[in-house]
């Protein structure tokens, strides 16, 4: 058994965003030389997550607003987490709908991905580094 | 190490449906004659999921009712996606509350799966041929 | 190809609680002797979550306000799962915002979590005796 592990790190300009990785994991499968397997993408923080959905850029909008919405940001008193000297509590509810991780078929050496199928890292507390992780195996 | 891919087809009558794949991927496993290891299902399409719950048609209409509240598909204009021309946009939200995959463990050649849990295949813009990926590995 | 399959269980007094299980998790993994794959801890009912967040007791407690505003226990009527004669609908929606599983990387003989990745057993409906699962596999 073959396995490999990457860690990719972000710091976005934004409290919140939305980076198509696809393309890193790609290269990191590469790397591994396993054709056949599994890959798991995790954020390492609690206040991100990684999802797959579409690259379009209404759609991302759509996301950031109903996110808000089932956990806003606002009032920062509303959340007991907060009390801590954190004004994030939303992010890490925000982060339970869209997932922390994602585990995604390896099959002749590809990502077995979907038509539209792209893994994106969710940022919901960002403006400092973060980490996610690739972890592959298989052979 | 052994591995086994399979891709299920579907195409529901409706916008809305929820099937049960247990035995769908029961078989699969068979077929890869793995006796342990891990087991991934997951929907290759953005606006469905794959996830494990109860097979009770009251609960899956609750279900139903929910993600509908949550995310409502009607007016259309209420979401920036469906300016491409779309009418899913709620699709690609309620795939995100139930979920793109599930990874099952295998137990003596058997999905290890407790006494009420069953693979649905939920799906949120039917009316098209969509599939879904098994994919198993171990020995 | 090296596997291990272990099984906890829980039975909380009251109807809803969060167990931080990491340690429990690591003992596993210590007896499972890999160095290098994959671990999959899922709860086995469907009433209950296994997901990664923090230990911080305020956040517990808003996740628990949040997710009785998502789903709600009473009315009781409001479900027509609780028709059948269960009063646990409401634990059945609160498991899918919370997720049945999580997968963690394996590497250097330890869980590969970053600095605040806590593994948390989610019980929202109790008072019986209910199993998780741990499965590892890697070398």
């Amino acid at each position: 058994m073959k396995s490999h592990t990457s860690y990719l790190w972000f710091s976005t300009p934004g409290r919140r965003d939305y980076i198509n990785i696809t393309s890193a994991v790609e290269e990191e499968l590469v790397k591994s030389g396993v054709s056949e397997g599994l890959c798991l993408v995790n954020a390492m923080h609690i206040t991100a997550s990684v999802y797959i959905n579409d690259d379009e850029s209404g759609l991302i909008q759509d996301y950031d607003d109903w996110l808000e919405q089932l956990a806003p940001h606002e009032p920062i008193s509303r959340y007991r987490h907060n009390l801590t000297g954190e004004d994030n509590a939303d992010a890490h509810h925000k982060r339970q709908i869209m997932g922390r991780e994602v585990v995604v078929a390896v099959t002749g050496g590809r990502l077995d991905l979907g038509p539209w199928e792209q893994i994106f890292y969710g940022e919901f507390d960002g403006r400092r580094k973060k980490r996610i992780l690739i972890k592959i195996i298989g052979e």
